[in-house]
């Protein structure tokens, strides 16, 4: 079991995921600025995951009591909104985290920190149970022997738990499916080799790690049955952004005949988003490029570029899979259904 | 001026690649043992390089009169062709040294020794020539105004000097056209990030240094006039071995309508080879990925692959740029008659 993020002792506790796998260390924060500083560096990544922390940050920020709560409320998630622009889980549980807010402010200030801290582990929760919920569904259309591939974490690290790719890669083998996993290292920030091989390992799913650059030569070879990834924003034609390199794995997928599929709770889709031209792309620190670690792996002062995701249209995918079902061309109609099933509170279904 | 590789005092002089670009050191090799260690290091790489670098290597054991002559220069022969399997420059250059030792053998010890290196320096001199024709061809087919995408480093560090991909580039830009470089970094050896970024600096050629996994983002956003890359090896229809990486290039290229070049001399044609099927693709040391440097990167013994080339078929390069003029679909006929015009002893056209 790995724990991303959780809520212990009126504190916030995450696993550093920017030392892992060398050191595996666990991070308090009892100060909300440094949950939004943490996200902002990277400490806690993948988009649900930053949902949770935004929600657990702004419930940590309201646990002591505010002479003007409505004015602190509102700069606290005037805070988390402006740490990482593209994942929309981060929006999502900052609305959900106001509605809670809007409900509960006449309450006494005790009670309504409660309120704000059962909502965060809703939130938390709910995600644990979605992840379950569509590995399920994706396990169906995972091959009885199959190699996938997956790029960048969306795995456990990238959730409150379970994972959405690697949820559906979690529940095809729990299933009896005989699964390994060709995992993209994912430059810059290496999420691939340095945290889905270590949760892989953990798992004991045989997985090989190769660098981004591999990835079509392998499916070239015959030797991929599908490729599952996540995703940080669905628009609401179906169009996905996801970390940097999804679209180019994506359009290799389209020229081998190899199903792609996208990963995601209801919470990633974003119904105001007409298509993927108008999800905002997070540009991060040219030294991601230059550096791993200390170590300079360019000229000094050589120019980068260093888009963090990348928008991969509808058509090249096969299928968006979520808690509620899966999605298929053409998505606009299925997308909006799968997020009222949400809205109107429907549980998420028991398989 | 960049001095790849030399001969220099009786001694094979070349810049330590690996230390590239934060350290700047010439080490002097006196024994071919210690240049084939070399080649097979990376000290030295690229497919031009490694063949003068098998020829000075060659020349340099057979500077010391032999008591068998015939059985130390195959010997020698044979330990330079166990470097690397997939450049076809070693072993063309590896037959050329034969076809001269042959020719020179009854000769006595100095003449002989003396003929070698004449022959080795003639690899080195004509491999710059050949570049500079190749750019010049080359270039016309560059716009005016040209953003250029390169991969790997196919530089005047992958060659004797002045280089295939990048002779292109430095040809359009004698020319006077308006060139700016996208140079992807290159997993897991990173050519790009040290080697390309480096030489283009030192030229002033305005270049923006990227992710393996960005390329097709900035295809799709229009930003990229054409892709030039070098090969390792060419087959008699086309297809191209090349630097991991190259043929995702090439289906991204296709997708995005983008013109596909691949820079080579003719050296690097291998008629013997009918298709990309029958080039023997290099795996090399999995540390080379799950480590940079010193620093471990991925859990430790995680599976891991290591191919060092791909093949692009010849359906998806728009054309192949050689010292003798350039070549397009179909290709057979036309690479065949290039290859002639080197055999033949034609002299590369004056410009």
């Amino acid at each position: 079991m790995i724990h991303t993020i959780e809520w212990r002792n009126g504190a916030v506790v995450m696993i550093d995921q920017r030392l892992l796998p060398s050191q595996e260390v666990y991070r308090v924060y009892r100060d909300y600025r440094a949950v939004a500083r943490a996200i902002k560096d990277m400490v806690i990544r993948g988009a649900p995951a930053i949902g949770v922390a935004a929600a657990f940050g702004i419930a940590l920020g309201m646990q002591r009591p505010r002479r003007q709560p409505d004015k602190a409320f509102d700069h606290i998630c005037r805070t988390f909104a402006a740490t990482r622009p593209t994942a929309v889980n981060l929006f999502w549980a900052i609305e959900r985290m106001r509605r809670c807010f809007a409900a509960c402010k006449a309450k006494e200030p005790t009670r309504l920190s409660r309120r704000l801290l059962d909502e965060a582990l809703a939130i938390h929760r709910e995600d644990i149970a979605a992840n379950r919920a569509l590995g399920l569904y994706g396990a169906r259309l995972v091959p009885k022997k199959a190699r996938i591939m997956t790029h960048c974490n969306a795995g456990a690290l990238a959730t409150a738990g379970y994972g959405t790719a690697l949820g559906v890669i979690r529940a095809a083998r729990e299933a009896g499916k005989s699964i390994t996993v060709l995992a993209t290292e994912t430059r810059p920030f290496l999420q691939g080799a340095r945290l889905t091989a270590w949760e892989l390992k953990k798992e004991r799913i045989p997985t090989t790690l190769i660098t981004d650059s591999m990835a079509g030569h392998f499916m070239k070879q015959g030797q991929i049955s599908c490729v599952v990834v996540g995703a940080d924003r669905i628009a609401a034609n179906g169009d996905v952004a996801n970390k940097i390199g999804t679209y180019s794995l994506a359009v290799l997928a389209k020229r081998h005949g190899i199903p792609f599929f996208v990963a995601a709770p209801t919470s990633t889709i974003d119904l105001t988003c007409a298509d993927g031209d108008h999800i905002p792309i997070e540009n991060r620190d040219p030294h991601e490029v230059t550096h791993i670690g200390d170590q300079a792996i360019a000229p000094k002062g050589v120019a980068v570029a260093n888009p963090a995701f990348d928008v991969t249209p509808h058509e090249l995918i096969s299928a968006i899979i979520t808690e509620h079902g899966v999605a298929r061309t053409p998505y606009t109609r299925r997308l909006l259904k799968l997020c009222k099933a949400t809205s109107a509170g429907s549980k998420v279904r028991p398989h």
